[in-house]
């Protein structure tokens, strides 16, 4: 089936992902892109168009010829990375989720009081170092990939690593630099999830474990070579590995999903959040998953299963990633003449 | 190809898997679920029925309806964890696999002798504390999902951390509370066999390597942040990623396998062992596996491969899982008239 | 389509991989094997032939028999290490790829020039133990799968460990028995491009991380139990598990084995490096690929993807191995009329 509509985002991300899943339900696709990305994004074939941009953060220049064009643009991670909030919300052109979401998915107390409502196990957050009692992760405010982060073992420790601690700058904006939050000692599971507003069902497509420079690579090095070695621990993330969960598990994995799903339906607007999400979680060795954070949209882990997917392939008899997802369900709209239920 | 057979199990483990297989090998699918997880399991609708009962061990109470039904039950890692030995052996409704080797699996040292059978090397193990030469990891007896372990260097190691440390429950039952087995240095490797009754052939459908709270966990932590944390290893099984191994290794893990089923037949019965097992081995840099442990069943590493496999795709020309494999298995019996022969 | 050609290659490594996908397009198959191998083989039914050789050394005694028979060989690791440079030039039999490049590839100086001129960031390399300011990893020259290697903190612990260091055997006929390098602190990733001289493409089919034994199972042992037991790292190959980069540093992978391709026409000669090659890199905080060596031939990491990749599923719509898409370039040169192209 030939549609009659585009489906673009920037070049970035899981920008691939999105394309080809977008070509694969009969879709036009375009990208908007830097010049110095145009020979990369130009070798895969089911790119039909190129709009070229100097910068990401140039984007508003073509969202007037987007909007032209019945382009319908599907945001990930590089969106609030470049244009920031505000960016988003100024985009005229269809945007695939509810723009809204932006707001609690960007201030960490917003999306704490969400997980909150939605009653998702959370570490700890310690409001002053004269509360901490126990081993924490100090993180600068906003997704910046990974970067601004350190671990402190007690005040005395925090006291002297937060002097030397630069809060990204893309926080420059927030009122506080930092958070304070319980180290959870567990292993890390990201859960890839996608809502749908038109069958009002759940879905996990997939999970992962991020791939972060240095942290992945230290456990490599005996721990009497580490004492001797200069290391300070960064978890830049530069990649995924996959994983799937222990089935007893599942049951929970799913429900945290439709609770998070009902909450920001309840705190949020009447929309609240439809599409892919992830849950990103650490489980501990009693088998709970503690929730880090939450990603209102498609996450870079996903990129494993462009191909398959264990779970998905349980939900459908043909390769289905994240990406294609979103066209589908775009698809599915668009013959459902309901396309505004989707986009913003 | 529509069978006269509905393919049943527990609703956990490998539950999923099992049934997809089922399914696509045209079978109808029933789970037996207790309340807490009908709705998870209602969500995939590949299987066809729920048969609900207040626990998992109560079994019992659906095994008459079940016999009457056409069905063949498939066990799976809880099989043994909620009913015990016993309770499988008193199971009427037909069940794929040989029951003569429960008895095998579940006492370490019934195991150790198969394995010493089958010429598969194993680590060292101590009788007594006082003959502790190097470090060593302390297990309780009985599959639990791994909690119930230590480490311990020393004798003096040993004789501290043995205060504190309470064998599973499920080893209530045996004589002998704990096993000391020389911790190997290397990699996991699991391998995961199906071995045909029918063809006589084994074949290795895939690999994974266990994922485990909290040990793939501190990997991540600097070794002198860890030095200053109360860290308490644990080795919770949460989930499973893939691996494949060194193809130079392949002959050895296939002779393995089939040294593994022709021991079987020598000291179980004549059927000996048959369908899916795992040899769960550690790898060394000689190159050489170690087998810690065997599982006489489908394991839940297979839930990686539900899509696709490396190593199926050697064999088959469509994804095909372990469980899918199963259900291939008993279709094939079925059409060679033979199906006695892979059920009990 | 049937090929009146036969793909051959070696017992090893990647050879299933590579009949198995020479076999999906259209050619006969056959194994050069030695007899402890013949059983394994000849489980694999798209292996139409084997020839056997009582060790691979004695490659040479089934050169004119191949040559009678259409046969196009297939190198892979094992090739190197068990025939030498010099061995694999003496093949006459038609083989995939520039033999020319094995000189650059096989000589840890002449790679580093040709890295050098592709402008591929490279670890330092200290001329002799008096530079060394920084961690080193020493390692012996010669490919031989992971052996003979150590890490040095300082010039003082460089020549405590240099005393016990044993360089490799199949380094004998090189002049120096070992490199120094600074030892990169990051995450390792292997990239597997692949190069078509017809369409003059580069391609990234998939990545993997190596699975070493045991530098990848010290990291589940807490500092504090590493501290007290004698563990010597090592780093034997037995493995891989899969990775997928994080996208904004595709258009960068591309483009170094652009330069990689590049840069070997210049300096080896017109036809330089074709076919599948791997950039062997360590990826730090700064998001930075740091070659650590190049692999001028099929990796043993492409084995996870026999059954399908995410990256190559964004080129073909059909599984494309690494193994299956040099059957494919040998196909298209055979329908072009232009075989001699990709063999040497």
């Amino acid at each position: 089936m030939k549609l009659n509509y585009t489906i673009a985002t920037l070049g970035s991300h899981s920008a691939l992902q999105i394309l080809k899943g977008a070509k694969d339900e009969g879709f036009k696709t375009l990208i908007v892109v830097t010049p110095d990305r145009q020979k990369f994004y130009g070798r895969f074939p089911f790119i039909d168009k190129q709009m070229v941009i100097p910068t990401y953060k140039d984007f508003a220049r073509v969202d007037a010829q987007l909007q032209k064009q019945k382009v319908i643009l599907i945001p990930h991670g590089s969106f609030v990375a470049y244009l920031g909030v505000a960016g988003n919300k100024e985009i005229k052109t269809p945007y695939f989720g509810n723009k809204k979401v932006l707001d609690w998915e960007g201030d960490r107390n917003q999306q704490r009081k969400w997980l909150t409502e939605a009653k998702i196990r959370q570490p700890r957050i310690f409001k002053n170092a004269a509360e901490i009692d126990c081993p924490v992760i100090v993180k600068g405010f906003g997704a910046d990939g990974g970067q601004g982060y350190f671990v402190a073992q007690t005040q005395k420790d925090f006291a002297q690593q937060i002097k030397s601690f630069a809060a990204p700058t893309s926080a420059a904006t927030e009122s506080k630099k930092y958070l304070i939050q319980e180290y959870i000692v567990g292993v890390p599971m990201y859960l890839h999830f996608f809502y749908s507003p038109i069958t009002k069902q759940v879905e996990l497509l997939s999970m992962d474990r991020r791939y972060e420079t240095n942290v992945d690579g230290i456990g490599r090095i005996p721990a009497n070579q580490q004492m001797q070695m200069p290391i300070s621990p960064s978890f830049v993330v530069v990649g995924n590995s996959p994983l799937v969960v222990r089935e007893s598990m599942l049951a929970e994995a799913y429900e945290m999903a439709e609770r998070f799903v009902t909450a920001s339906q309840k705190i949020i607007d009447q929309r609240g959040i439809f599409g892919p999400f992830c849950l990103e979680t650490i489980v501990t060795p009693d088998q709970k998953f503690h929730c880090i954070e939450a990603s209102c949209r498609i996450v870079a882990g996903t990129n494993l299963f462009i191909d398959s997917s264990p779970y998905a392939s349980l939900i459908y008899d043909e390769p289905m990633s994240t990406g294609r997802r979103i066209a589908r369900e775009i698809k599915i709209a668009i013959q459902k003449k309901c396309l505004e239920e989707v986009i913003d």
